[in-house]
């Protein structure tokens, strides 16, 4: 018996191998098939947008790709086989493994590296859909993404057009009638995790819809998802804890030799 | 349009406030009103299962709760204001901020603590409903979580019982036949995370139900969301950026001081 405010969440079916140049607003006006209404939230998963922008490389330029997308390296570790895993933050200002270069699901001999600028994407998708169908939607650009801490992926919002990306309680009060300080849910990300619900990895069903939140739609000025990622400054996980450690030592190790050396020379 | 492989969710309405010793199954029972169906899961939010187990506390003893909980620090950071955040594992492995101590829509004077078992609660609940209802229905427990690197906050299931926590491909291959070699979608977060759409922080929505992923609905003895901590020994970010740089440093400047102490008995 879902409520009158139950969410629904559907994958859009019918949408072609994404080539490049494709008009994704087209593509995705099609598939919906005028079922699309005011206040529903498309969620598009990142592969095609990079598709459709060209963003294809070949592969024996994997490293080199990673190399160029990473803007710092946050960690690096390498398992018993031999395999290194770069956890690295990217030009986005995104931390993920491998800066989103993605080798699955690609013709043979390409990966593909993540839209130039997703939030600028996911915009001017909103725009093109708003215009094309005569409906308010938002559009929520996801990347499959690792976690600290906690093992598997989930997906997250890397670009948003016209739709909030956090539900900004702070202001508000509990059912106890205290303030509710900390409390920002990031809205954009569980949208993304809602849609992978349906999307499922290994099928071609790249594009979902989210019916029941049209209180987060709104204008295409509103800030994207590149404000979800937190600054430096305020980032405790900024390094990973080998390399924070490393470069403690090699400081720590220095500092010692001064010391000590001075303590030779002052005397005891 | 949504197609007969959407995703449903929606919370249930009529949960009264949840007193110590409450019978949860009884009470989502009522609440459902013949609404459930085989394949259901249902996403409970950790503080009405730490209601009902009267994981109360009195206020006063907050940094002592908070540090009973805790196994391990983490991280800590003191913001301008003088607050300090301390990023803990507890004893359930979940790497969280005040070690999951609540402190809001609690009654005046009290804070809450985690259930003791998460994924025990979600099981018996999950065996309650089943039994009850002649249902087949998977149970989450969720919390609202930080997360490394991103601003906000998400849900995520700390509790799972008769639902599978992770899909996983990693068996399976690609569109285009190449295997899926890491991914594992954290199935378990991303339909916490849904849930968390259509509850609503401040208001008493604490329980939703997710239809459309019968899929994912089994036995009561699959794992529970336990195995979605990551062991420490695969954990990059097992220790805060500046903590593991302290550790370092400390380690270093006793080694710079033995080297340079036997660099001068030694002789150059």
């Amino acid at each position: 018996m879902p409520s009158p405010t139950a969410l629904t969440v559907w994958s859009l079916e019918g949408i072609p191998e994404i080539e490049a140049g494709a008009d994704l607003v087209e593509i995705i006006a099609q598939a919906a098939d005028g079922s699309l209404a005011d206040g529903d939230i498309l969620v598009v998963t990142s592969k095609i947008v990079s598709k459709a922008e060209d963003r294809f490389v070949v592969a024996d330029d994997r490293e080199d790709a990673i190399t160029g997308e990473t803007v710092r390296v946050v960690a690096s570790r390498t398992s018993p086989t031999g395999a290194t895993t770069r956890i690295v933050q990217n030009r986005l200002g995104m931390v993920s493994a491998a800066a989103g270069v993605d080798a699955s699901n690609t013709p043979e001999g390409t990966v593909l590296l993540l839209p130039v600028d997703p939030d600028a994407s996911a915009r001017a998708m909103a725009a093109g859909l708003r215009a094309r169908l005569d409906v308010e939607v938002g559009v929520i650009v996801s990347d499959t993404l690792g976690r600290a801490w906690r093992e598997g992926q989930t997906d997250h919002a890397i670009g948003a057009g016209g739709v909030q990306v956090f539900e900004d309680l702070r202001g508000g009060t509990d059912a106890e009638g205290r303030p509710l300080v900390v409390t920002m849910p990031c809205v954009a990300d569980e949208l993304a995790a809602a849609a992978d619900l349906v999307k499922g990895k290994a099928a071609r069903r790249p594009v979902a819809v989210v019916r029941g939140r049209a209180d987060l739609v709104g204008s295409l000025d509103l800030a994207g998802a590149r404000s979800i990622v937190r600054p430096l400054e305020r980032d405790m996980f900024r390094l990973g804890a080998d390399e924070a450690y490393a470069q403690g030592y090699a400081d720590g190790r220095s500092a010692g030799r001064d010391a000590d050396a001075e303590a030779y020379v002052s005397g005891p």
